[in-house]
């Protein structure tokens, strides 16, 4: 195989916008052959406005069968990601999944048990993974230097969202649509970056507001709290309704303080670790000396393109993935965590009573007043992603 | 009255530095003419450090009796501050109680009804109020231009203390000591600011960890999640363990985000307020117009002095005070309702069930291992106070 025959399931915001990188050569190791969508209208469109040199089919089944792909992109409403992902699988073709890996852990392990049954490539799309501060950070906690993690603080409100948006189309904000609302559908890279550099808690307990700033279902204000098994705490902070919010994300370790926001890393890194340095000093005001620096790092932020061409790299010669597709039950098992607290009221440990989860999702699908205006709104996003702002 | 003869009940950290400001000509309408301490080799350094042309005694009553006092700024283990205030009121002496008010609502609510029938200044050391970052942003949130408040987050970690600290009086870092840890002893002024600019919620749930970085009963970390009649949220997070915490107070309302960190307020004002922007806007991915600035303000932060000449002014002017007596009550009923959460387990709303907390409290009174060192370490905390750092 000299290129990967690409297909794209799905042309919406996310499909359209990796149909530009890879028509514009970002990808060497693809060619995207075809797309899928079964909004015919969309389709009209992609071959208008993004290309009429691939081929178009209105199901995945049509493009699976075309026998034309060998690797598929799923980039779809988040209730069919498993669906299409295992069936690609079955079929041998390689898969990468936009996030969140599925709505509830339960077909998210289905999904990762089937993928373990077939020679595929299976890799998810946790592009904010190949942010240079995130692998920095990811770097230095993971290096041991720092010891344990005491306190992680995501405040990461900047997620403002118009009523237009859910508007924009009839599956966003509803429970039947979506499976969920800020946790599902803006923050699951904010997700897999705090289980991938700070590891999962023991226990979660979650407040959410639901439609408390749109007119929506879903939750769209959430503050959760984390508990770790080594006692150290965590706080999550999250929301589609601030004018402006904020992108601050802070562990506090027993030898340093790590500080994502306005894109930049800042360390604090103490001349010995708290717990040694308490040990020793005998002043009632004492203080560990700290030293501040801002660390180098590449300064490589490849995005989406970075994870397609790692994608390619695996499939052609083996090389590392930037997120295997295992890995995206992680932050879902999170955000399921949270809404299975905010719903009961109180605290949940993990992993979570997916039974449980599930059925209280679908009694929420069930009353779901899922919007019928019948139209779809794209929005161009290419300039939405990958910063730590 | 042409000066204001003044007492100091307690001469620990805080009452010397009191004492080094007055006698040092900050506060002219006072006379510093009496302190009183039961820790005679306290009295003895005093003498010998501070100044010997001050009357001593070792008791308040005392102090009292000698008629030399208009005025008395106490500044003992919290337990006391409402018997003394109340002890100082009946005998129509002007009262300046140090933070906290007391350890538990009920016994701050009878201070304060006491001070109703005195004609007495009765008045609280909240100097952070005097800090023209907090008062500019108390003016810009109260001009009521911005709106409604929406979701205000305190990460307040940077009260680092060593085990020497707590190891450094008996009473420190017990129940029966001081009937609480961060809470009661760093954090009043946040607390006090927090109900001062953004009010107080309707409930409180609180997480808390006893004795987690040190070897203390108390509280040394804490994560308080709050609901608003509104439906604002509120997260409250402090410790003393952190080797290198943070200051980083956020008030994000419909019409501006304000933040306070690094000594330093800013303000993201937006073009018009959210709720009316989402309202006429139709772009799926349109966002307020923002503007961010640092207001200008006074530069003033005359701190404990500037509480103490605000104190002498009401005595013999009848101007403001910086705080009047009766407002501590509620940044304790902040810290009473956050401690009785974390005990029960469960979320309390406010006004808190003021017998329980208080049964609840003596419970843990009972069984404190108070230490019994019986030494006690001062340390010079004149540096400590007032920045927003």
């Amino acid at each position: 195989m000299e290129k990967i025959r690409l297909g794209i399931l799905g042309v919406g915001n996310m499909g359209s916008g990796h149909s530009r990188n890879l028509l514009a050569g970002l990808c060497p190791d693809f060619e995207l052959v075809a797309i899928a969508d079964w909004n015919a209208e969309r389709v009209e469109w992609y071959k208008k406005e993004i290309t009429d040199k691939v081929a178009c089919f209105s199901t995945c089944e049509e493009m699976i069968d075309s026998g034309l792909i060998d690797a598929c992109l799923i980039a779809i409403p988040h209730y069919d990601h498993p669906k299409y992902a295992m069936l690609c699988m079955q079929k041998g073709i390689h898969v990468l999944v936009e996030k969140p890996a599925g709505v509830y852990t339960k077909q998210v392990r289905e999904m990762n048990e089937e993928a373990k049954k077939h020679d595929v490539v299976f890799a998810m799309m946790f592009n904010m993974r190949t942010n240079h501060l995130y692998r920095k950070m990811h770097e230095l906690v993971h290096s041991g230097k720092y010891g344990r993690i005491r306190r992680v603080n995501w405040l990461i409100t900047n997620w403002y969202r118009p009523q237009a948006y859910y508007d924009s189309g009839d599956w966003r904000g509803t429970w039947s649509g979506e499976g969920g609302g800020v946790l599902l559908n803006q923050c699951p890279h904010q997700l897999d970056l705090w289980q991938w550099i700070c590891g999962l808690p023991k226990s979660v307990h979650a407040h959410m507001k639901f439609g408390q700033w749109h007119d929506v279902e879903i939750e769209d204000d959430v503050t959760a709290y984390m508990e770790y098994e080594n006692g150290a705490t965590g706080v999550f902070i999250t929301c589609t309704g601030d004018g402006c919010g904020s992108n601050r994300f802070e562990v506090q370790m027993d030898g340093a303080k790590l500080v994502v926001e306005n894109d930049k890393l800042m360390v604090w890194e103490f001349e010995m670790s708290e717990p040694e340095f308490t040990k020793i000093n005998t002043i009632p005001f004492g203080k560990v000396e700290v030293k501040e620096f801002q660390p180098e790092t590449d300064g490589e932020n490849p995005q989406h393109v970075g994870v397609i061409n790692a994608w390619g790299g695996a499939i052609l010669r083996g090389e590392p993935l930037v997120a295997e597709g295992w890995e995206g039950i992680n932050g879902l098992m999170l955000s399921n965590a949270m809404h299975l607290s905010a719903w009961l009221g109180k605290e949940v440990t993990l992993p979570i009573d997916e039974d449980l989860f599930y059925e209280e999702l679908m009694k929420r699908v069930a009353t779901s007043r899922r919007k019928t205006t019948g139209k779809t709104v794209f929005a161009d996003t290419s300039k939405t992603y990958g910063s730590a702002k």
